[in-house]
């Protein structure tokens, strides 16, 4: 008698019984196992040593035994054999908005496992902020249907991400208990971002942030940092002190050091990986386990070109790091600290058989992915059917914004009388304590654009209420110069309204309802008309088809972006780039070192330009 | 206007919001910190590097700021400079039974604190046999009268032991899960034991275990384990299987490994940790993140000999390990197994202000502690005034036989005729799967002891019900052979109710009566006479009075019992030793690998033999 494959899809208390129950019948060689799986040899990331010529013995979609080839007492279904390949634990995202693929998460499944990556720690900050009521229904759906990828959702910290912007999600201590409450994969809060709202207590954030903080300790969850720019050591020790157990967000060794050193589990991005991880070599760092390696945010279209969680082992390694503590830093020491360790992170029974087979460890070549027990990629093919989820509405139709726009909404009145006026400008990624001011001419009793200056008009567009509102105002060296020409975007971070650069205001309205159309994406109007759309149809964010798909529609898009001429200025810290602006998506962020920012219309910034470090707000032109 | 202090005595999430608040204007210099302590070196624990010349600012009882002497930019009241001190996190047991200290934890706390050990996860096996309902209560009452000893209670899995006793508590899924929910100081589920409950679906434990197994995994809380005996690679990934995450019963350097390869967090405890950790060493092992050391059970007696969590360290410093290693097991890493990191185990913002201050790192010489902000030992001197604590009955009444016990009560009465009886015999420690046989004698009806053969009479007691039922039977090689005197004592593990050796009924009568007289302890008779007592009047296992009364009372039992002539039998695996028989309270035990026992009557087991691993029962003579 064949007892019922238990199904082992998300993680809850009960079927944990159920499972570990038959799993240690299995172990023991008391009940019928699915799978063998030998070996050449095998990383056990608690101690990092290699074992030759293991098996791991598979039940349902978990690990029920590893040893020696031929040790395991039981009967098996099947038994495979890879001698030439090494095997590791499954590679986990600590810290990883999915959004940033641009994919739903069944083509992400399809996108990163091929590249080792089977669980993530998905830092639901993007979809949070459109839809917040369903964050976890959404993030847990293409796992419902089958996708072998493990997502464990934080909902987002900075839902909404300030004080001064509301619309899709709000999160407060009731809204965080209950994800904890409903489901054991939430794995703690999201990223706290927002530093003025955590030590001041005049921070209107204040109190939403901190109920969040005290139902996540409430349920012994993590509470996950974001330390961006926090660098003076009072700081950091403050926001250690603060309960915020992490940071991604260090740029620099001594940086990084520093909050090593002060308590916080330290995950380390690509960009800052390379001298970092030498750093930390130089200075002779022998313990790493309180580091991992991270993504954060990437597109489908670098992981096509970079890799997934693979890139930033190879990173790592290339960076001098022993592979077996590049390893661990995406395996054990992660799901530690994320407190997800009888689930994920090591060869070890009970916990999922994701298994990454090498074909070469020095250079971590990846040659096959097992995740839920079974086979599931060859090389960078991804062998299962992607299952077919047909979204829902709440998740697909997003973008509301009431009605068509015109030129009009983007024009700036200048007060009766003025021949020029003051205008408070902003550039990307301008976190300086004050914004930038120009005087502009003034025409028809509106005030102008000014090319010559490399000044030309930004917006933002409320998608949330339906009412239409616009915010817009004038910004520095990163429009088009081309006539008659606008980009717009649902991707705004991270609020996730629209943003919209133009050097017309008819432009710009067209280039936001070509948006809107789509339910989401991005649209590129040159010299009046709409030459590209990337269509982000599932919250105005992800796309749902094959990565490739999206990523030729984005080479479109850049395609077309070549062929304008976009107004330049160097910013450093971060760095501004020529060309076509696509970091715009990050550059209406509102969280720390951000001051001066432009938020959607609203009763608290009726312009929407509103210093998020105090609350101040100015007009746009004065 | 100075604010009210936050007690911040137990951990709650609302009161931890607070504290937190607060601490991070503190460590801006926001706000006014108590005390700057500053010190020759510290070691940060994370990636095991000393820096010289820090100073720790101290608010209320936690670390508000950690860095380079006046660096801090705030306000002080407070500053005490240890120039010739290195400074590490106060130590932490991963496992201990403050029990077997026999005292309470007031006084716990000023024995260890000295020491070293300034937190500890309980492991509340003894105390939640006795008065499961009062657990959590029992064990925070210290701590919420002022003790700095932070307790972490784990309410113990073997509640009852096994299925064959019952008494002072029952621990199902909604105990378990009522203890998670109450408290953020309950860390999980103490160390699972009964492992034939765990494997096997038709023991009659396995959906009480499961069920508190389940409401651990609910609260995303720790199950420790207790894997005695499981050595066969088999069980051991069943074992990891079930999702029991740690173990502290390995006795070889095979074994260790093989469990630590097998995802076991492995506590070390002081009689297999020189062999261990040479054999690590020896095997190479460079990360030593999943093991911890631990004392797991020691009498006040030997802490005041040996010394308490320090006296680990130092054995593992001699065994050949580096001391800032060695450190981290006792500190970061059992900090992070039982997700305590947030309060305890590394001198960070946040966390208690908990600090070991060394006088000689290698040797590991401690010259003073502080706890809670406060230094609370000069070399051994505990400095705080301990509260005096008025235990309530609940604690200190719980020797319950009902009646006084007369020399018939231990009688074992022939079948009608015969000459002889066959009888059941078992050693101390008996772990194969049959008991012993021995033809006695029969005299009057009754079957006699036999000191030719070193037989003579154990006996349980039952110490809860009130009916003062009494299991009786032969064993082998471990009573007195001196006429009329008898050994009782009610720490009787795991029940805990009271045993008795005794060559005479008599005696054995009036040795019970005496331990019950003085609300529990020890009670020797010889040659009729009551000679020593020692006092264990909270709970029948603890007293309530510094270590060193409790110490000399102790040595006046030893040297009483020296006076008797006691049998013996050596046995091995583990080594049974000649003497005065104190580890008969540790011979009562159910756990795994334990077959055969005597428990107190019942349903299940009327006369109190029971074979704990088939529920099989067998007549103590036939």
């Amino acid at each position: 008698m064949t007892k019922p494959k238990i199904e082992d899809i998300t993680i809850d208390a009960a079927s944990e019984v159920r499972i570990r129950q038959r799993l240690t019948l299995v172990a023991l060689g008391k009940e019928k196992a699915d799978v063998a799986l030998r070996v050449g040899r095998l990383l056990d990331v608690a101690t990092r040593t290699w074992a030759d010529d293991q098996e791991i013995i598979i039940k349902d979609r978990r690990i029920a035994y590893v040893g020696k080839a031929g040790s395991y007492p039981g009967e098996v279904g099947l038994r495979v054999h890879e001698p030439g390949l090494a095997a590791i634990p499954g590679l986990g995202e600590v810290h990883k908005h999915i959004e940033s693929s641009h994919l739903t998460p069944e083509w992400e499944a399809a996108l990163v496992l091929p590249r080792g990556n089977t669980w993530t720690c998905e830092a639901s900050h993007e979809f949070s902020n459109v839809n917040g009521a369903r964050t976890l229904e959404f993030w847990l759906k293409a796992r419902e249907a089958g996708s072998p990828l493990k997502i464990f959702p934080l909902p987002g910290s900075a839902v909404p991400p300030t004080a001064y912007e509301h619309g899709g999600g709000y999160f407060g201590y009731d809204e965080q208990k209950a994800f904890l409450q409903e489901s054991l994969m939430t794995a703690g809060l999201d990223e706290v971002m927002d530093w003025p709202a955590v030590w001041n207590p005049k921070n209107p954030s204040y109190e939403r942030l901190w109920g969040m903080i005290r139902a996540t300790f409430e349920k012994r969850a993590v509470v996950e940092g974001h330390a961006a720019g926090i660098r003076d050591l009072p700081t950091i020790n403050a926001f250690a002190a603060a309960g915020l157990s992490s940071d991604h967000e260090a740029w620099t060794v001594e940086e990084f050091w520093e909050k090593l050193t002060h308590g916080l589990f330290m995950e380390l991005r690509p960009h800052s990986l390379p001298e970092v991880i030498k750093g930390l070599l130089d200075r002779g760092l022998a313990d790493w386990s309180q580091v991992a390696l991270t993504t954060d945010d990437r597109s489908a279209s670098d992981t096509l070109k970079l890799g997934a969680t693979d890139h930033n082992v190879r990173l790592a390694i290339q960076a001098g790091l022993a592979p077996e503590i590049a390893i661990q830093c995406v395996t054990i020491n992660p799901a530690r600290h994320m407190r997800l360790t009888p689930w994920v992170g090591s060869l070890a029974p009970g916990r999922y058989a994701d298994i990454v087979l090498l074909s070469d460890v020095e250079r971590f070549e990846i040659a096959k992915v097992w995740a839920d027990g079974r086979q599931v990629s060859e090389g960078k093919i991804y062998l299962p059917e992607v299952p077919k989820i047909d979204w829902p509405d709440w998740a697909r139709k997003t973008i509301n914004i009431g009605r068509e726009l015109s030129a009009d909404d983007f024009t700036i009145e200048a007060e009766p009388g003025r021949q020029t006026m003051k205008a408070a400008v902003l550039r990307p990624f301008h976190w300086t304590d004050d914004f930038l001011t120009f005087e502009l001419p003034v025409k028809d009793g509106r005030v102008l654009r000014d090319e010559a200056r490399n000044i030309t008009k930004f917006s933002v567009i409320d998608r949330f209420s339906g009412t239409g509102g616009v915010s817009k105002m004038f910004w520095l060296g990163c429009g088009p110069a081309t006539p008659d020409t606008a980009l717009a975007c649902s991707m705004a971070h991270d609020k996730h309204n629209i943003w919209c650069v133009g050097s017309s205001d008819t432009a710009m309205a067209k280039a936001v309802n070509a948006v809107a159309d789509n339910d989401g994406g991005w649209a590129l109007v040159r010299e009046g008309e709409v030459v590209a759309r990337v269509r982000y149809e599932v919250a105005g964010l992800m796309s749902c088809r094959p990565a490739g798909e999206l990523h030729e529609e984005m080479q479109a898009l850049y395609a077309e972006g070549e062929k304008v001429e976009w107004m330049y200025e160097p910013t450093f810290q971060p760095r501004w780039f020529p060309g076509f602006p696509e970091r715009l998506a990050f550059a209406t962020l509102t969280c720390a070192p951000w001051r001066w920012v432009l938020v959607a219309p609203s009763d608290y910034a009726p312009q929407g330009l509103v210093n998020v470090q105090t609350g101040e707000t100015h007009p746009v032109v004065f």
